[in-house]
């Protein structure tokens, strides 16, 4: 029969699931390109936006003509790192993740170095997705905006649920919020690109643009140098359109046979839509001089010039929305499943390991929403604030997968060894300068951030390991059979002739020949009465008195008992203790906790055991059981009674 | 040797005191008089105030036309509760509290109404001589005004301190701050009346005047009624000078042989003390034209003008704190004292019963610490705003403890009890009206609380007592010996052969002979390897595999469990959990607490009973005692081999 609790679990998070439900449903490139590229896709909903909103907050409307060149420039970036992960596809049919890679080829440190900065990218994947999602529906209902912070933690809250009852349902579902903004994409960069050429649509009148308070110079006070260092501070959080690259490499698994084919040739379909929908959305934005407002995104201002306020326009906003929950939400995938592949190396606890009934890995998914959540909260949903912590940790891993590569070729010496290295060692370089551009211009900005954390979480990943070797080491049995003949005395502390009592003497004798009942005269002279009652009661069980000078029941106690070792008459010592269990919370409050302080006391204590048997206070359908209903006691009064 | 944590204790609160210390000091009438009148007497720093701010709230400076008037018939009251208390002296010689005196003579109802009214006033008794005496001080030194609830808080917590350590001291250290405070008082009273009938001091000039936001009306505007209802107002508040008053009827048995005549003429003393200084400083503040100031107490302006800024002032000042914090003292005796009663009558949680290591009821004296602290940050430890809530706890002690001597006159037939009836029935009439007039003019500005807060505590402790009663009648044990036959089976959940594992098996070997081991196979496929090294170990313990098809590890071992008994293979069961202890906080984040979920899935279950086996890791002294370091192994395992 489920409990209440049980039943409650269950409707929100359905029924447990038998472990061979794991076996994945294998995927088709079409579904496949929907599941694992939303995250990249959907970049786009924001990295115009930071291009823009970062230069434009310098030098004001002039931003517009540098966003082209700058999207040019990392749809460059974009296509070498796409060629070189389609190399990792190639040497991990199984999936390399940059943990794996890195670790395998580069060592242990850097596998840690890129654990920890995947560890921070999966959690900035939640809270700056979520927080667009947000932002494309508040673009489009400005009543919302006051209520960003809580649409964000909704939206976590709701992804975190999802994820606990576990994704089955995955492939088709997905496939629709990432098609449809596809297709919206594909009608706006279309039409938009069409009334360009065309030129019938007039510019976006510029409102009030989105400055950034850090630097207020406008375009004429503006150096060589400085509007230099401006325009790679631009690439740098433009650059965040490049994260998710790495998701095809990984999930190869989920693809239909042949799975390295149809995950490459997946992959080449995600580079090209996302250089294609990134240029387009940059240029329109110079076309059409759509700078990002407070509360207006760059693709919103665009709906908004190229589909008029249509039902197209509301259906760009929702898309958006929808692919980028999508997004957050194959970062309730990842996050887990690394927290638990590091769980099972001993980096992180072993809680991580344990799937829940519904298969999903419920501490690690419980974990990201909750750190996912605090962000949104510290940052109030603010996208603009949360991207210069992302794309940063995104690169170190680029980085040290390629790098990884690149050794692993060098080892492996496989057919094309030599122009794989050189590929990947290409793209390793360029993201590595990337990776210090990123450092460099978001430092103030709140790149320190990850700057800290990252080795904050390797140190951790490190103390863990070390804690579970040592542990690992400490543990194991090499001996004989330990089994061996040990003088055991029960010890059970009494305070009348109550049924917890009798049934804790029930089990005492029942585990032991040698038990004592002990009883703790805390309040002098109170002894006298109990012993005449324990006489007259005969139970041939001796009791024991123990005064107490100083009120307490343990020292006493502890006393005795370490007395009875000390003067080598036990080997093993147990204490039996009553303990009550009340029906209520309140009836916690209303007893003596002595069994748990009991347990306390010896704790530490080598070859003393201390076990509470529970009574149920209102339900003592336990102890009629285990001992005594008067009937019951009368027919075996004449049986011979085993002591 | 004590640990750092009992030496920590011990250099904060004392060496434990042995039960026989528990004895009192007799005290003799002058160290009694100091001890138990610091409640009373020091009602005078803050009674006439609570007049003048109610009163000139309304009606601005003449309120100081009638404090004169006020305080005579309080101080006619006064007389009237001291003799009608000398009664309750002389028929109860071992001290009469209103809880026992209402409890016997007028039954369970009424003593819990004066148990619930007691234990409201001794928690304000120390909010308001706090918040009181702070503004003593804070009248004498304005900077420190700011800091008001910060000097409350620091006071409280060190009194719960010190009386945590147990306040053995008394008598001369507590005679100090009292008869400080009476010499000053004389030299207030006696010099102020001196340079008044000169009239060679001039009026104190009105600065800023506190007023009562409630009623900003003005004297031309108050009508007759309107006018008496005021007086009545002011009357109620200025009742709080006679707070205390019963303090020397409860304490009798501290006083030297002949106790009752010593207590009868200490109690006099007392009144005539607090009747002389409370009209005095009434007649002064008239004379004087002291009304109480935001910042300013009747006290401190009436010292300031009489004393002039010497060093006499600071002593009125500091005396006036000390002897306010002696009397918030007074309420950490007896509150725990009357939790303790009201425990031992199964009124409380028995926790109050407990006294701690230095004789002091530790639990008592915490509860009222926390719940005083919480008052004082409450009203901002402003003594005009807790007034309100006082004294009406306090007359309706006194009501009901005189009716009870009344009823106890007419029971007993005592010499003299016509005239002792009458003057205790008196008394009751008396101080029932003032508590129907306190509950009335008090009970928009705070009064309510008390109003709601006493029928609470009522409910509470009657609820307390039906389950305690409850609760002895269902444990209480009158069968025969219990001790009966079981077949009892151990079983020792296993996940690998580690040592906490062998030692849970060596306990488990010695408690029963039907041992089993059992593997919960949660990752499919683990248990063949378990298997073939288990044969290999061949300690003579079968170990069962049982498959977890929805990776829980309870739910296998609750059915297995549930099967053996339901077969009728078990009578009793024992589960042995090995229970890793980690040294460290954060190591109990990296185990998993599976020992804690066993427990807790098992504790509803009857016959069934969970015993841990603690394995305290990077300390194995436990296990190396228990069980098996090699060299103990090799000269045992000559041994036959229990089982």
């Amino acid at each position: 029969m489920p409990t209440p609790l049980t039943r409650f679990k269950r409707l929100l998070f359905g029924r447990p699931l038998p472990s061979d439900r794991l076996e994945h449903e294998r995927l088709n490139k079409k579904t496949a390109l929907a599941v694992l590229s939303s995250d990249a896709i959907s970049s786009v909903a924001y990295a115009t936006d930071q291009i823009l909103f970062v230069v434009g907050g310098a030098i004001g409307a002039a931003a517009i003509g540098y966003v082209a060149p700058i999207s040019a420039v990392i749809v460059g970036l974009l296509l070498l790192v796409g060629i070189s992960y389609s190399q990792t596809i190639h040497a991990y049919p199984n999936g390399g993740g940059s943990y794996t890679v890195a670790k395998e080829n580069l060592g242990v440190g850097p596998g840690l170095v890129a654990a920890a900065a995947l560890l921070t990218d999966y959690i900035l994947t939640v809270a700056v997705s979520i927080s667009s999602g947000v932002a494309a529906i508040t673009s489009a209902y400005h009543l919302l905006v006051p209520h960003t912070v809580a649409l964000c933690v909704a939206s976590i809250i709701l992804l975190t649920m999802v994820n606990l009852r576990g994704v089955r349902e995955s492939g088709a579902v997905f496939s629709v919020p990432t098609y449809a903004f596809i297709a919206m994409m594909i009608a706006l960069i279309g039409l938009g690109g069409y009334h360009a050429w065309l030129g019938d649509l007039p510019k976006i009148a510029l409102e009030t643009p989105k400055t950034d308070p850090h630097a207020m110079q406008r375009l004429g006070g503006v150096t060589g140098f400085a509007l230099f260092y401006l325009l790679l501070r631009g690439f740098a959080e433009g650059c965040s359109a490049m994260t998710g690259t790495e998701a095809i490499s990984n999930g190869i698994q989920a693809f239909k046979q042949p799975s390295q084919r149809n995950a490459r040739i997946t992959l080449g379909w995600m580079v090209g839509i996302l250089a294609v929908f990134f240029l387009g959305v940059s240029y329109l934005a110079h076309h059409y001089g759509a700078m990002p407002l407070a509360d207006q995104t760059v693709l919103s201002l665009l709906g908004h010039r190229i589909f008029g306020n249509s039902l197209a326009y509301y259906g760009l906003q929702y898309a958006t929305f929808a692919v980028l929950v999508l997004a957050a939400n194959t970062a309730f995938a990842d996050f887990p499943r690394l927290a638990g592949i590091l769980a099972r190396d001993n980096y992180m606890p072993r809680q991580f390991l344990a799937r829940g009934d519904r298969l999903a890995f419920s501490n690690g998914i419980i974990t990201l929403g909750l750190v996912a959540l605090l962000l949104v909260i510290v940052f109030h949903g603010d996208t603009t604030r949360l991207v210069p912590l992302y794309a940063l940790g995104v690169f170190v891993c680029f980085t040290l997968s390629q790098a990884g590569m690149v050794v692993h070729w060098l080892r492996s010496r496989d057919r094309g060894w030599r122009w794989r290295a050189a590929l990947n060692g290409l793209g390793a370089v360029a993201t590595a300068i990337v990776s210090i551009v990123q450092v460099v211009t978001k430092f103030t900005e709140g790149g320190w951030i990850v700057v800290v954390i990252i080795p904050v979480i390797i140190y951790l990943l490190r103390r863990i390991h070390r804690h579970y070797e040592h542990f690992v080491r400490e543990v194991a049995y090499t001996g004989q059979s330990p089994l061996m003949f040990l003088h055991h005395t029960v010890i059970v502390p009494v305070n009348g002739i109550t049924k917890p009592t009798a049934g804790a003497l029930v089990y005492a004798t029942t585990i032991s020949e040698d038990v004592r009942a002990v009883y703790v005269e805390v309040e002098p002279k109170t002894a006298d009465d109990l012993l005449r009652k324990w006489n007259e009661w005969d139970i041939g069980v001796e009791l024991t008195v123990v005064p107490s000078p100083f009120r307490s029941i343990l020292r006493p106690l502890v006393d005795y008992v370490n007395d009875l070792i000390e003067r080598g008459e036990a080997d093993l010592v147990t204490i039996v203790v009553p303990e009550i269990v009340p029906r209520t919370w309140w009836g916690h409050l209303l007893h003596n906790k002595t069994s748990l302080f009991i347990r306390t006391s010896f704790l530490f204590r080598p070859n003393v055991v201390v076990t509470a048997i529970p009574y149920l206070v209102g339900r003592s359908a336990r102890l009629r059981d285990l001992m005594a209903h008067d009937e019951f006691l009368e027919e075996t009064a004449e049986q011979p009674v085993a002591r």
